[in-house]
């Protein structure tokens, strides 16, 4: 058997094609946040959102080591205790899937089908990555770090273990944490267990799992995960184009869905009179600024109450009064941060379907309670 | 708005039918079990697979009660102190939703669409529900018992909160729990927080969650999650059969899928050589008394090393030693439990895609290590 005939290239899905098979088992694996979750400023164990490239490995933590090599004055082996001993840091910080809303682009690129809950907020605990560095002391020439974990698999024909890079000047941002805890548990197996990087800001591919080892290299890495999987591309049909790499998390607001669902539908239903819409926004770019709301689809918008962010990364709870009246209501939210940017109300498309941060409208019907 | 315009009837998908944004939106909410996570005896917290048919509820565990009413001598209101100040039962239970497998099924019930990872197995900790119907004193002419819980919705134009009843006779096993802790931790918010109904061998909808009334009623209960969604029909044509309700789960065995997975196509690859297979086995019908593994797609059957259960409702493990050769092999498994059910080949269909149990292929192909 060759990999060709068990891993093919990435497609887009055809027109009215239904999500296969193959899509609906990395759903039924990898799992959002149920939306109803962002009523907790933490997110508690289990909702928050999962995305595992390979299988989640079972690491021993007596045995697991962390090694920092390559272009450093002193390579380190570090074991879990050792790790722990050092000085430790807890940030709240809102982690969300480069890939959350592919599954609403027209074509969808067939891949984990999200739609928008992968996301969630966590109190990730640990060391400083900068501390590390420095211990190892980053040797002159540095360009890339590359951090590799223990999940090992194939992807479009490339057989790897889990890898990526942040360049030296991002990597040794004082916010980034070789984290141990989460919520103050040690990690669940699918978070990374015993140790995975945390880089506040940025999409979760770049939280490498199950952290084994820290590499600084003299040149601009070039593996899979950097240079194939999480680039920016606008035009499918231009197969030379490199693209630009997926980094920070874009601007999203989402609500808390009102009311109660239909099973099946998701569909929300709400009883007429005041209600007090509430949700979540969140961005890698800047702390939000202003989240607004409309009622009508979009045609006129509300600026709703926004609390002030607890953390720098971590989401910002906001709050709507909103008068229920009989009938069928599309609910909008829209974020805007420090940096500037502001959701819209279309999707960028893109190849691997990364950053689509478009607004969505909620269906919400309002109903009388039913006689008993 | 009428409900008819909100929550629409059953239904099956048409041929060649991809998987709807609907079933996609459940997909994503709820979620399986990763299948390695069947390496742990106990399943780690949030890897448990969970189906909510509503939304998860937000439950003040300080203003909580559980009330026991209706057909009884003495009605009940604990609060969850008095109800941690009971005696204690714990018991290690390997869950299953009834849907498992139905995403398989063909036609395709549109629903929560399992493949078939919908199980988990936990250390339960609670009262015995029989305990505080003692307390309670169960009047004469009781027929069933209905356990309530704080979720609410809609499900095809019936609105209630989720309900489901036992007999008297089955409500009275002493094996039941009314549960406060999972794994020695409080129930997450999605297992049920704070409390939730715990029902050895039966499929999940038994298992109440966000559990906040028992009533014992003098006549046979004709809720909707009783009555209507969880019934074996085979027939999708005749609208006047009632079926035949939905109760304990049938022979399953699976295994950790061997060597590791391409992203997109899940495929399993192996290196040639001697490997170990493993994998859990489970029936609520009697312990698992035999396992089988055919590595030739069903062709021929060798008996695997099963271990005995650690409980008598949880999960058994079963290994088998496989020579990997190179090449492409379907892997199957398949289990006889102690009351003489064994897993077929060939889905049974029901209107509503419950107990199938059929086994299932597991694609394998074997190739040596791809040269660095």
């Amino acid at each position: 058997m060759s990999v060709d005939q068990v891993s093919t290239p990435s497609r887009v899905a055809e027109p009215d094609e239904g999500i296969t098979l193959e899509e609906l088992a990395l759903a039924s694996r990898n799992h959002a946040m149920p939306l109803e979750a962002m009523r907790y400023d933490v997110t508690p164990p289990g909702l928050h959102y999962v995305l595992t490239h390979y299988d989640i490995p079972m690491l021993d933590p007596a045995t697991w080591r962390l090694t920092v090599r390559g272009l450093v004055d002193r390579p380190i082996s570090v074991d879990l205790e050792t790790l722990k001993a050092m000085p430790r840091h807890t940030s709240r910080v809102t982690l969300e899937c480069a890939g959350n809303g592919r599954a609403h682009l027209t074509p969808r690129p067939v891949s984990q089908p999200w739609l928008t809950g992968a996301v969630g907020t966590a109190d990730w605990t640990g060391v400083r990555l900068v501390d590390l560095l420095e211990d190892a002391g980053i040797a002159r020439g540095a360009v890339d770090v590359v951090f590799s974990g223990a999940d090992h698999g194939l992807d479009r024909g490339t057989e790897d273990d889990y890898r990526r890079a942040l360049g030296v000047a991002d990597a040794t941002s004082e916010e980034i944490l070789v984290a141990y805890e989460m919520n103050g548990q040690p990690l669940p197996p699918q978070h990374g267990f015993p140790v995975r990087l945390v880089v506040p800001g940025w999409y979760g591919m770049a939280h490498v799992k199950w952290l084994c080892d820290i590499e600084v290299v003299d040149h601009a890495f070039e593996g899979f995960q950097n240079a194939v999987a999480y680039r920016i591309k606008r035009n499918a049909e231009d197969a030379d184009d490199p693209g630009t790499p997926v980094t920070r998390i874009e601007p999203r607001a989402l609500l808390v869905p009102p009311g109660f669902p239909d099973f099946m539908s998701r569909t929300r239903v709400v009883r007429p009179g005041t209600h007090l819409l509430e949700g979540r926004a969140w961005s890698g770019w800047g702390v939000v600024r202003r989240v607004e709301v409309s009622t009508d689809d979009g045609h006129t918008w509300v600026d709703a109450d926004l609390e002030p962010a607890p953390d720098r990364h971590a989401w910002q709870r906001f709050t709507c009064p909103w008068e229920a009246t009989d009938g069928q209501h599309y609910l909008r939210v829209r974020a805007h941060d420090a940096s500037g940017r502001v959701q819209g109300d279309e999707p960028a498309w893109t190849t691997g379907g990364f950053a689509n941060n478009a607004d969505e409208a909620v269906r919400v019907v309002v109903m009388e309670e039913p006689p008993r």
